[in-house]
């Protein structure tokens, strides 16, 4: 195995965990709106903070794969 | 193996993060304008705002596998 | 392994991922379309839409997979 | 392994995603058409759009099997 | 690694799409038409041109492994 | 590996693939003219093709086992 | 590997296929059964029925099991 | 890999076959005796006919195995 | 691999099915037994007969177990 | 792989095995104490032959593991 | 592989088991001393004897472990 | 494979188990004492009781991680 | 295997182990500010407190991968 | 497989529990919060408790990665 299989499964999985932690928040986040437009801006500003808080990590990740691709 | 097998799962992995966290973003949104279509356009640019937001990574991803197939 | 395989696996995880978001998009919009008939034309078009943004990423895949075939 | 496997491969995963798609998107019609019989016009046209936007990508896996087949 | 696995993995897919497809759509054409009998004409006739779009992909996976096969 | 391994795969497969599709659609059945008995015929017959339908592609992969085998 | 491999995987599939099939349809008809008994025989009858359209291809699974021991 | 693995193979499937299917009929018909006591023959009777049934190709397996490992 | 590994394969999948297949009917007529107390002794002599019909199989993979070991 | 391996995939699956069964028999009981606490001493009873039931094979299993270990 | 390995795997699978089985028991008590709070003191006393049951294959795996590493 | 892989894989697996284990017993208290907040005494203290007995043999797991690293 | 790859497991197993878990907590979070606006603060506190407390033990995985990387 | 694997694997699954636990028990308490805020503070001391039981092991898993990596 090269270097290259494991910047793709850094890639890989950081790409996979994003999409289910932001898609399972936005896709509550909908339905909440739905179910109580007046507090729309509340949640709407609740799920950036919780996307950015997801999204950390995963950004390290992509980060580990690009350093293993080049360094 | 080589880099080619890198460049498969990086991309099959970013076309699965995507397609899963897009369509639960996108079903929800279809599934709460029908049950509240007086704030169809509220939804609908959440929607757009989150499906931006899933992407990111994987396209980050998608990238990888460009890099890897070509540098 | 070859490079076949790679292509074998990039083209078939694109054709799940593709199939899995559609088939929830396409499923939920019927489902919502049934119960709230009247706002059929908003829901169909927001289907296409959504339908455009799940199949980016995997037609990029696939574009991987006819580039580790040919390249 | 050999190219034989990689198109097997390949055209396996492109009839799993089709039959999984197609099964769910069509069962759904069925259901809500027995639950709305007085819109089944719209909604089997929606089926019949939705089932061909499934089978896109797939067809181009089906393609790639053949390619790695002949080629 | 042999072609004789890979026709084999070709087929034994196809088998398992086409039978979950077609087992889906029928049980829920069945459930449908003891729930609405008065159209049970409409339903059977949507599941016939259902089960046929969901044997296509399958079809030509066979044809893979025949081909695989022989050639 | 051997070709004996393979047409276990295949003989296998659709040893599996059969029996769920087959469980599903009759299991329904029975449960749907349990429930409206006066159009027990009609299921019947619908579940008789249906099992025809389920059973095709299965056979088709037995067939290719015994291609395996003997050819 | 061996034949006897092949034999076994192709013997244990088919029970565990006959075991999933038969137990699902058998139960069923047995809760309907205790639900409707005034139609119990209907629904024994269609319980045979199926039960031998289940184990027609793992009789065949089997059969493959035993040629390939023996031939 | 010997015979060894191979009879356990079948035999441990089958057991697991077994298992799970008498246990998913013997459980279903308890609670179908509970819920209508007047008819547990009947039930019963429907019971042990399904064990049988459900036995059969387990066993036929098991004797594949006794068969690997004398012969 | 040796013969030990198959041993340890065939007693721990007995053990497994056995496991499961008592725990489901012994938690099921347990449950029965508090729903309806009047017919506990009917219950408690249908679970000894199919606790009696799910150990059959599985004393025979045991049995194997021992064969292997010892022959 | 030595036999120390085998010994520990009996011993292993052996506690899983009965720790599965044994779980959901005792919850079982548990809550039907709760719900029925005058037949608690029946259930009770019950419990203790079920438990014993559950545990006489994955016992074996471990007798294999012993006998492997130092046979 | 060595000894070291097949202890881990032991040890392993006793550690997830126990707490699998006493998760599930400790849980339902809890829940059920909620509902029923005048038979607290059977609940508990049904737990502990349930527990210990429940721990008793699990510790002779750990036994194993200990036997594998040491001996 | 060395004696490293063995204590990440006993270490891993009961920091799995505990952490399963533990959460699904606390969260399962935090729920029934907000059900019943007059007995939080109660369920907390056997809430304590069944986390230390679930953490005995994960601990054992931990003490083989050690010995195995250490010995 | 090089330290490629152990550094992308650490951090790919450490960005899904992120967003599963913040993705439960936040998703939970918005569902309770929209059933109950009035303690919406009180319930986001609670909250950054959760996501802290959740990603202490990734990002010790995280810096295990880059010492894996650098060291 | 070299240590770097070992260290990866232990601090993988240890930020897996934790991660899983912690999300768990905090998501719980969230609600229970929202639905019983009068005892917003009891619930969030025995979240406390119960965020710490959690660590405990997990924190011993990446303990033992470090000493993997550096011993």
């Amino acid at each position: 195995m090269s270097k290259y299989i494991a910047a793709a499964i850094a890639a890989g999985l950081a790409a996979l965990a994003t999409s289910y932690g932001n898609a399972k928040v936005i896709s509550k986040t909908v339905e909440s709106m739905a179910r109580q437009p007046e507090i729309a801006g509340t949640l709407r500003s609740t799920m950036f903070v919780g996307v950015g808080l997801i999204e950390a990590v995963p950004i390290l990740a992509v980060v580990v794969a690009f350093l293993i691709l080049f360094v």
